[in-house]
């Protein structure tokens, strides 16, 4: 039995993990959930599950614990073996660092945390021999094509669907609204995420935390457009050989396959199978259009805390298209521009977080 | 430095074998060859790889010892450290099972001695605690996608390419020639085996195979067209995650693999991205045209020698179609008939023998 907090319950990964849980309750239970502001879906899972610790991030509720001291402790608690970690930004990082410390494994569904912090997380994760599963779908494929293998990866390829403008020219874009970019083709998922994959931020930071999370150098990591989302990504390893981890678009599995790796257990989901989608296809990434992974790759290769303020511009400018105050194709701008003006330093935590704050600071005065 | 002995290296498998081998003077090292016929290429191999021990099996050579006696000899020499098993058909069943019981390692590429022989030699593999690595393509696949893996899979994958035939109707292949059979759209390969390819045959023999090697119920081995050749097969887990091993079609992959396994080490192969193949496509098989799986799993069930004859009447109908002496159509029917024709008995190494020998005089004698 593998006792589970999740911080970040009442988003879509969380409440996906909840499900999961649920299908399983012979080898998982839920012993903490901690949430941003949503306290009556907070309560409400925590009397479906029994669950006593609970915190709530910014949201104030007589009863409920709030703050980043009572994230932690839900984070950080005796009985707690992983902590899914699926809060919407950097903001999950002093949490995660916290767990780590207390020797709790992780599942990892913020792909921010390692953008921003991940020469300070993995050394941690080292230090501590805790596990570090990730939920991402690209990663979960590239963790299990790794299992059992003798040597580095030679390459990473993510996959990528495109997002609901694949194809798409620059001057098609310019008045794309807020409920276009929502509209993607294959996956379903939160509002920041789902803009971060119409501008493919979301490939570029993948593209980063695999750089950590698998410890390869980012000139071995690429993208490639896969728009029917069946092939989650492949591993090149050295004699050439490629493997490709494959399905139907569904985040149970990976979450699954992150909570109680390394086994693998049945379960409800739909399986695919090759003769359900017939006709798998590959699309170069067109960067004139989608110039994210390449700025992804600027920041790698400026080192220090540029990741950092990549990761804060990028979310405050995703944001601030939901909120109608940039145009879809001034994200990207935005995030160089601002990944460029603020000044680079060592990662260490507090740099970290200033940087972040500061990276976030310039673009709102901007938009 | 491992030690190789191949048997059956003036064939296709065994040609790629000794190039692979050229590739890593480092870690490779040919100690024995053996050949059925072609005494001037095994002269020729022996020296330009400064190898003494060599052996035909059914040519005379004053100088080159001939026989089985020799080719066990080869297989079982205290020097050998992994057999290379390439003859074609099950007359390999006798080194094989000679060099399992002296300890060696296998890297089979013959299907047909699992097929004919599984129950006799896994047991045997697992007694004596040797390492039985496929060289098959789609097997390969299989092993790959198996490393790691904490539970049996559900199900294995095998892909198809379809063969020169693929997609045609029954009347259309009532006339087909040699030269159309041989064919092949994505492998080149020796006759047999190409033949077999153009019934499916070939994949019948290895749905069995991939029984016995993987051990799981042949109810779990299915088949799918796949006329790209580049996912060479795929495994579904217990909780219906899919992996897979793509890459060019090319043997010297699976047969580095098969000898070297587990360490993957770089080589001059050309390799795969997904934009060198952008479209993939799978279709299902047409059990009309092509019952060779039908009638496989037909063997399976009958149990005892059945596939033994299905694979020894395979062998000797493919090669009356080569000859001229049997249309292709006729190949499958010659096949069932037979099967269904020799007596099922209890598949002891003589028993599979005289089975083996029985239904090529049966299907010699209609021919």
């Amino acid at each position: 039995m593998r006792r589970v907090a999740i911080l970040g319950s009442t988003g879509s990964i969380g409440r996906q993990t909840l499900d999961v849980i649920s299908q399983h309750p012979d080898l998982l239970q839920v012993v903490g959930l901690a949430a941003n502001r949503s306290s009556d879906l907070l309560r409400e899972q925590a009397q479906r599950f029994g669950v006593k610790r609970l915190a709530l991030l910014a949201g104030g509720d007589a009863g409920i614990p709030s703050g980043m001291d009572a994230v932690v402790d839900v984070a950080t608690a005796p009985d707690v073996d992983v902590v899914v970690v699926s809060v919407a930004g950097v903001i999950g990082l002093i949490p995660i660092l916290a767990a780590i410390k207390a020797g709790k494994d992780i599942a990892l569904a913020s792909k921010e945390v390692l953008v921003a912090a991940g020469e300070v997380v993995m050394p941690l994760v080292r230090q501590h021999g805790v596990q570090l599963t990730p939920i991402d779908s690209e990663h979960s494929a590239v963790f299990q094509c790794l299992q059992g293998s003798h040597s580095a990866p030679l390459e990473i390829i993510l996959t990528a669907s495109g997002g609901p403008f694949r194809g798409k020219k620059r001057h098609e874009l310019e008045q794309v609204t807020v409920e276009q970019a929502l509209a993607h083709p294959t996956w379903r998922m939160g509002g920041k995420i789902t803009i971060d994959s119409a501008t493919l931020m979301n490939k570029a930071l993948e593209v980063i935390e695999a750089r950590w999370l698998f410890d390869v150098p980012i000139e071995r990591v690429s993208a490639v457009i896969h728009p029917q989302s069946i092939i989650h990504s492949m591993v090149r390893f050295a004699d050439g050989s490629v493997l490709a981890q494959m399905g139907w678009p569904n985040m149970r599995l990976p979450i699954q396959y992150a909570l109680l790796y390394p086994e693998r257990v049945p379960n409800a989901l739909k399986p695919w199978n090759p003769l359900d989608t017939p006709n798998l296809s590959f699309e170069p990434i067109d960067e004139e259009v989608f110039p994210a992974i390449r700025i992804a790759r600027e920041a790698m290769a400026m080192g220090g805390t540029a990741a950092t303020a990549f990761n804060a511009a990028n979310e405050e400018a995703a944001n601030g298209f939901l909120a109608g105050r940039v145009g879809f194709l001034e994200i990207s701008r935005v995030v160089e521009e601002t990944m460029r003006s603020v000044p680079v330093v060592e990662p260490t935590l507090n740099n970290i977080l200033q940087v972040d704050a500061e990276a976030r600071r310039i673009v709102n005065s901007e938009l």
